[in-house]
């Protein structure tokens, strides 16, 4: 009989999924050009032409047999060891290649990652806002995803509630920086406090609490900032990566569990992944998609015209004085909608064309999210959109 | 802390697995090329030119923020109505793209068809032999996994053993023909039979019995024969197709669900996988493995040299007085050992080089695997040693 849990989901479409479709429509109307849409996180530059040229020579070079056969279910071992190499070139860390496991992305290695730490019933803290897919990579495990409210002034980490949050039960914690929504990085700082905080907790609770580092947007950083790996701040820590952003390559759903070598069970909890997939039936990604990527570890696309339009965004927000904090990467920006109703205010912008997605969904109601992975000539042009919107309805 | 039942699923490392390492280490001693490895069903034949080329066509033609964006998560949807309409062109079927799921290779649709059918609880009924992964695919969605015994004279059903377990706790019968590991092919008879006792046990039971038809060597059939499409027989079946092994890509982990339109729920059960898939975190297959695919759909590999080392296997095997059904396809033959403990009768092989697989975890203790994906020349030299075996064991 049908799974009524699966068949009941069918009904509750994503608000973000619902807004894209609305776009869409109204793109059919007025074109598309005309519609300010920043609903979807969809990469708007081109991978490098690195990484096709390395598709195309494994095409025309290798046995096909090779190139398309089995891959181990870890993952190629040379991509595995690639892996390694550059996080540890990179980032002073010593990961071995039996420390990494290929995913689908990101979502692929945080859905693994919980599985590999966590049993049924146990908690999960994360921090809102949040990426409301999170409800849906724990929960599919049969742990239990718990939110800490926002630090809404920083968006980074209230520690008091978290404190409070952080009993016997959680067996994980899941972060992500730089933020989806909010575009904001977790400072030296907050993950200094945060590492310390689990660390006590470990000891007082007599086992390692692990630290799941979800980082699809780790390589988009404003300002020249250098990256704050995260599991440098922390022994007992996965590291989730996708190249989506970094190389924009989100259909071909290739990323990383990389588990920290300090933690005495790196090898065991990556070797575990596999053991993970059978149960999935996904097993590993496509062979050619591992090789290629392995080529073009270190590059990235040109992923300047994200920071061009946060700039352009976050001055006209400010003035029209929107409540936001300025975005240190990724390609969102999150500011504090001009009613109470983030839904209400979304509907109303969706009148001047401009689609804004309400962060109700991401834990964080009163704000609303926008996806500048768009051309710098559309933001332009939307910003008259924006200063309508204020002038009209507030 | 880390998930106890994963963490003991790494002892338990498969034969395939064990043996197929003591062949390339012994490979290290002697030479790959003198050790008759039929441990390993991985394709020895290249995948079409035209995938390649398509393949390549895609990189250099299209755009990449098109050619690699994510794609919907049930799959492209100019590649479903692609798969539909092949299958009904080649089958007389009448599936519509939204009855079509895009997965990762048949262990992802297996494992997906399993939780869009069932509750965790729910009996799952498979024929011994069988793929040993189907304890993971099925096991990993909570619902239980029947072994029906082995009908060793046909490799056909043991109808009168499969109705008494056919209790209404059973809500899905998974199937695999052309079977690995007997490379039998079930008859027109047999799927009638089947068909029919399914249909009356779902009205007896008032729901219906879904049949879960795992179809990764639909198209390697010897003498000419004709597809014996399974959903035609039965309404309420989900085909799980791979191009793995028709295209010779197991790597690429690219295949998909059709749910028979015929059943009232076809279109909500293959939705249904794409709210399944987000548990997971696995999304969908790669987007340009996909258009690839699509473009390819009624080719496969030159898949000649299976018939041809099969001929030769099971000539000598009969000579040899070996019990062995005739394989209808596949690359897979299953003769009965020598001797009632197929395991001890593998390890003597070894002694002669030949890497054959004991049946015992495929449910059928006695017997052994030879997987013949192999160079014809390696087959003939591999006869020697075949014929030493007899006559210096046995």
């Amino acid at each position: 009989m049908i799974n009524p849990k699966f068949k009941e989901m069918l009904g509750q479409k994503s608000v973000i999924r619902n807004l894209s479709e609305a776009a869409t429509a109204r793109g059919k109307e007025i074109g598309y050009e005309n519609v300010f849409d920043y609903s979807l996180g969809n990469p708007s530059v081109p991978t490098p032409d690195a990484f096709t040229k390395e598709m195309i020579r494994l095409l025309e070079t290798e046995s096909p047999m090779t190139l398309h056969g089995y891959s181990p279910s870890l993952g190629i071992e040379s991509v595995r060891k690639a892996v390694a190499d550059s996080l540890n070139k990179r980032f002073g860390m010593n990961y071995k290649a039996s420390d990494i496991f290929m995913t689908s992305g990101a979502a692929g290695a945080v859905a693994h990652a919980v599985r590999a730490v966590t049993v049924p019933g146990d908690e999960v803290i994360t921090f809102a806002p949040f990426f409301p897919e999170y409800h849906h990579y724990v929960g599919g495990t049969g742990a239990v995803l718990k939110i800490v409210p926002p630090d809404t002034k920083a968006f980074q980490i209230d520690f008091e509630k978290f404190e409070e949050m952080l009993t016997p039960s959680v067996k994980a914690v899941l972060i992500n920086t730089p933020n989806n929504p909010t575009g904001v990085v977790y400072s030296k700082e907050t993950l200094t406090k945060l590492a310390d905080m689990l660390r006590a907790k470990s000891e007082e609770f007599g086992f390692p609490i692990y630290l799941i580092s979800d980082e699809p947007y780790r390589e988009i950083l404003f300002g020249g900032a250098k990256i704050n790996f995260v599991s440098s701040f922390y022994d007992h820590s996965i590291c989730c990566y996708s190249f989506s952003k970094s190389l924009s390559l989100p259909g071909e759903r290739i990323g990383y569990i990389a588990v920290n070598p300090a933690d005495p069970d790196s090898t065991t909890i990556a070797t575990m992944c596999g053991q993970i997939s059978r149960g999935i039936g996904h097993n590993c990604p496509p062979s050619i998609i591992q090789l290629a990527v392995s080529k073009v570890l270190d590059l990235t696309s040109d992923m300047s015209v994200y920071e061009q339009n946060m700039r352009l965004l976050y001055a006209e927000l400010t003035h029209l004085d929107f409540e936001v904090v300025k975005p240190d990467g990724t390609f969102y920006i999150f500011p504090k909608a001009l009613e109470e109703d983030a839904v209400s205010f979304c509907n109303k912008a969706l009148k001047y064309d401009l689609v804004l997605v309400p962060a109700d969904s991401f834990g964080c109601p009163g704000y609303f999210r926008m996806a500048y992975c768009i051309d710098t000539e559309k933001v332009e042009r939307s910003l008259t959109a924006l200063r309508k919107i204020v002038s009209a309805e507030y």
